[in-house]
C-alpha cells in the first residue's frame, strides 16, 4: 500500500506509489446511447456514454470489454489499451470492431483488464434541451 | 476469472467466459416514481425508475422482487427471468403482479436471484421541464 | 441468504427472508443543503437532501446520525427508529434534536444502527429554474 | 464499531465513536473541469469537481493527491489535511501546488492518506443553462 509521503522536495514522489489499484473485472449493467441529442454541433456535449479507466501501473493494461443486450447474443471483444500511468474516457460511440453499439438500444458491458484498473461510468444526456448527466463506479468483482 | 485473451480472431472469444459475476443478493434503498411528468407523450422520456440487471451466466436467472414501503407490510415476489446472456432493464413502472408500485410514494427493493447478477438503478425524473437522471450501482450483499 | 421461491402461490413468500441485509455503519461524505430554490411552493421540489435507509429485519432499527463539519465539533447524536420490515426517505433539513442542519453549509454524515440497515443518499438540487438530482450509495464499513 | 447508545442525556455521546471509519486508499477515474460556465459570477454554481473526504478520527488526516492524464506523466503530490473530526470539501480547481489542473481535460485522482477516511466525488456541469450534477462514492481499495 502507499504511503504518505513526509513534507519534503516533489522529488521524492513517484506515481508508481499508487501502482495495482483497482481490480481486473468490472461490470456497468446500465448503457444506452440516445440518438436524439440538442447539442449535435459539439461533440463533448452530444449524448454520450463514457467509461473512464484508470490505469496506474507501471505496464499498459490490455482491455477487452464485451457487450451485452436484451435480445442478442454478446458482442466482443472490443480491444482496448490504456498506457502505464494513464488515464481514457473511453466514449461507447466510439467503439467501432468489431461493429459499432446501436444507437436507443438497451446494453451492458463487461471489462475485462490483464491488470488492476479501476472504472467509473459517465452518461451525458442531451436529448433535453438541458443536460443530465450521471457519474456512478462501475460494479468490480472482487473475489473472483 | 476471465483472461484478456491474445490478439487473435475474434472467433475466439466466447461471452461465456465472464460467467458467475456478480451476486445473489441486492438492494436499492432509494425509490419513487412521480406521477406528474413533462414529456407524457415519450416512453423514453417520462418519468420513471429502472433496474438494470445483467445476468452473464449460460443459464437462466429467475429473480423475484420485493418492495418495502414505509408505512406497510412489503409486498412480494414480482418474479423477473433475465435469459441466459442478456440484459434487462426493469422499469418498475411495468411491474403489474401481485399489484401495481404505487405512484408519489416512497419505497425501496431487494432483489434476490438464484445465479449471480449485477444491478445497477437509474432514475429519469421529467416532472421538471428539464430531465434530471440519476444512476448507481445498487447495494450488493457480499457476504450473505 | 434468501432463495428464489419456486413458482407458487404468492402466500408461500415470507418478506422476512430478505432479513438481515447490509451494514450497521454508514457514512455520507457530501452533504449540502441550499437556502436557494426555485420550488418553495413545493416541498418535494424544493432542494433538499435524503437518506434514504431501508429496515429488512423484522425488528425495529435505532438509529443515531452524527453529523461532521468543516470549522467546528460534531453534532449529535440525531436519533431515528425505522420499523421492521419499512423504508424510510429522511429528508436531513427535517432533521431538529439537537438542532438544525445549518443552510449553504459543506456538512457528511456518520449513521449507525443496532440492525443491519442499507444507506442511499439522494439530493434535490433546485437552485436552478432546471432540477438537479444526484443519487448514489453511501459508504458501508463492511469490517467493523 | 461504534454502537448506538441507549437513550438518555446528549453529553454521553461522543463523536469519537465513530473513529477510524473509512479506508486509506481511493480513486476517481473520472474528472474534468469545464472552462465553460454559465454562472460565472456565483462560485457555488460554477462548473468545479469537488472530492468530499470525511476524516472521523481524533487525529489530522495527512492527504496526498495524484493526478493521473490520457497523454503525459501524473503530477503530484498535492497535499491535504482534514483536520480530525472535520469533513473538507476539496475543489479540484483550488488545487495549486505543484500546479494547476488545466481546465477542459480528462484526468483523474489518486487520494492516500495515513489514516482511514471517507471519500464521495461530486461535479456540477454549468456550461448549460441548466445545472447537471453527479456525485458517487470513490473507489476503495479494501485489501491493500
Amino acid at each position: 500500500m502507499p504511503t504518505v509521503p513526509p513534507e519534503k522536495s516533489q522529488a521524492a514522489w513517484r506515481p508508481t506509489d499508487n501502482a495495482a489499484l483497482g481490480h481486473r473485472l468490472w461490470a456497468i449493467a446500465e448503457g444506452y446511447i440516445p440518438s436524439e441529442t440538442q447539442h449535435a454541433g459539439s461533440s463533448s456535449l452530444a449524448s454520450h456514454e463514457t467509461a473512464c479507466l484508470l490505469n496506474t501501473n507501471d505496464t499498459d493494461a490490455n482491455i477487452c470489454i464485451s457487450i451485452y443486450f436484451s435480445n442478442r447474443e454478446p458482442v466482443g471483444p472490443y480491444r482496448v489499451i490504456v498506457p502505464a500511468r494513464r488515464t481514457l474516457h473511453l466514449r461507447f460511440d466510439d467503439l467501432a470492431d468489431p461493429e459499432p453499439i446501436p444507437r436507443d438500444t438497451d446494453y451492458a458491458s463487461v471489462i475485462v483488464s490483464d491488470v488492476p484498473i479501476v472504472v467509473q461510468h459517465t452518461r451525458l444526456d442531451s436529448r433535453d434541451s438541458a443536460l443530465a448527466l450521471i457519474s456512478t463506479l462501475a460494479y468490480a468483482e472482487h473475489h473472483p
